[in-house]
């Protein structure tokens, strides 16, 4: 599959520099028609029957595996989840910290990690996102550290392998950055979530989540999926493997949409990727100050000259579609396998204009 | 609008007797073409940019507005969820409930309320579906009756206004197999499920949830709407009224097609769904033994001559939909507005071939 083949799944690029995957990946056009199909479906048979229910049982194996594969772990570890907030949001509720524990997480982490964190009651420590900042901040009361692969405000890639064998402790990896932009082996961590719909391309409220060690886990927010048996104080059998912290309901058809968008992406996407986010950062910082690291995956965040809101704004009616980071005066650019010269030309010459 | 205009809007019963609203309501064509015209704008403008963003929150809020009309409360007391077992667990959680604590729930509960129940740590204690048995089950230490509106199984109509007044105790309600069914004043309760999914007809993984008093209940789940702002330690100031409590991301696309379900539903929705279910039960009670009662909505179940599991599969064949409740051996038919005579013939002549 050549770029220009890779590019042409994706209606959106024909006319618009879409370089915000970072939030929404692209749609492919065999994405909408796989979900257009199971909604057909539906419409015409109805969403009941056996038929219909070994379907959606089928999809949701195949996208476990699917997404396991991705990560290079057993798909018995991999729940389906409706995004990475959701994910953490299992992670933290199920680990029961108490008040006196701590977890350590880094400035600029997205509200889907923060705001689970915070409701734990146990103490959040903040520290800079490097490594020497973050093993200062562990002490004997840190039960967790909790950090996104990249950042999704400075686009930086913390080095979490080394992070995990330095303090052995137990570690929840965001990978709502990550996964899909680069080649994520989440092997070594406790926990790690995936985006179904930014780097993946999928519809938008699917995800995955790693649990490298599900009967370790709480089930503190059981679905349906949950439970294999329950009685009637809703005591419950807990379902086999990772599949217990399955949140709640996902349309077949956005299983089928997911399924479809991951066939979409072709061999090379994570060392296309990295190239084009390397171009773009070189060509923005020959004119501005770009933040985003050497250690970087497919977001680019650079200071805005200005009222960064009006640069979106600008751009977006040139049909440049980039996104600010709230409260920082940071712009970010997102370069997937897709993007190509072009859209960065068009970037670099509607913020010069 | 006539029966015959309504049922012309669902594709489905053109050849299907569909009698299972109770899990999936029925499709209208212009449902999926809401759905449709939304996902062909994200596949060629993007999931991005101010119009996009726009778009989102104008359909939340006219969601929010729709489903608190058809609860009779203010929009600002209704969260936006994906599934009533989403709304069941945001209120659990919130409750901050303590070992010794009791919640009074029934027998017959599905898991969706009852897992939430139990992970609360507090004791569930499970009564029979009956007033007396009810009361009788209250405590001094009981914290919350959690009950159904209308029983999953047996399509029974609890009287919860009336053990409302009677007890004065924090009471959910789960709405699941009562809106859109049956006329709702969710007024007197203290937090009310709505499935957007089941008899409003609308896409999958929508719902409301009903809190009357929004800086009563913990933030416990946040999602990213439920902050106005936050610090880097995952503090937040919580969003204005129950927006607190909206559950993750609803895709746009789901959001329109609800809208368009809502407007399919004809002013005598609920007076025909009584009517439609009160023949079932009589057509089905000349010849089985039907386990509702006279206070029921539009479920009608009976127990099953036989294995259950195959009578369901003998109507399939058919072309009749219906469900088993698992455990149990009865059977269930669900009866919307735009159930027929024929629906319910075909039904009889199924379950007696």
């Amino acid at each position: 599959m050549t770029v220009e083949e890779a590019r042409a799944a994706f209606p959106v690029l024909e006319r618009i520099a879409y370089l915000n995957a970072g939030t929404f990946g692209p749609l492919a056009r065999s994405t909408l028609e796989a979900i257009r199909f199971r909604h057909q479906r539906d419409l015409e048979q109805g969403r009941s029957g056996a038929d219909y229910i070994e379907d959606m049982h089928g999809l949701r194996a195949e996208v476990r595996a699917r997404l396991a594969t991705l990560l290079r772990v057993d798909a018995q570890r991999v729940a389906l989840v409706r995004s990475t907030s959701d994910g953490c949001q299992v992670v933290l509720a199920g680990l029961r910290l108490r008040p006196h524990d701590e977890i350590v997480t880094v400035e600029g982490e997205h509200f889907g990690l923060l705001g689970p964190l915070r409701v734990t009651g146990a103490r959040v420590v903040v520290a800079s996102p490097h490594r020497e900042a973050i093993l200062a901040a562990i002490g004997r009361h840190t039960r967790l550290l909790a950090l996104s692969a990249v950042m999704w405000t400075t686009g930086d890639a913390l080095q979490l392998r080394e992070l995990k064998e330095e303090t052995g402790l137990p570690m929840l990896v965001d990978g709502a950055q990550s996964v899909g932009a680069i080649d994520v082996d989440a092997t070594p961590f406790d926990f790690h979530t995936v985006s179904g719909q930014k780097w993946l391309c999928g519809p938008d409220a699917t995800g995955g989540l790693y649990v490298r060690d599900p009967e370790a886990l709480d089930v503190a927010l059981p679905s349906y999926f949950s439970q294999a048996l329950f009685r009637p104080d809703g005591s419950f059998d807990p379902s086999d493997g990772a599949a217990r912290f399955d949140s709640g309901w996902i349309p077949p058809a956005s299983l089928a949409g997911l399924l479809a968008a991951l066939d979409a992406a072709p061999e090379w996407r994570f060392e296309r990727t990295r190239i084009m986010a390397a171009r773009c950062r070189e060509a923005l910082g020959e004119r501005f100050d770009v933040v985003t690291g050497d250690e970087h995956a497919g977001l680019v965040s650079w200071r805005a000259n200005g009222d960064s809101s009006a640069v979106v704004t600008k751009l977006y009616e040139r049909g440049v579609v980039i996104r600010e980071i709230p409260g920082t005066g940071l712009l970010r650019a997102s370069c997937g396998y897709w993007t190509n010269e072009d859209d960065l030309d068009r970037l670099v010459t509607g913020l010069s204009a």
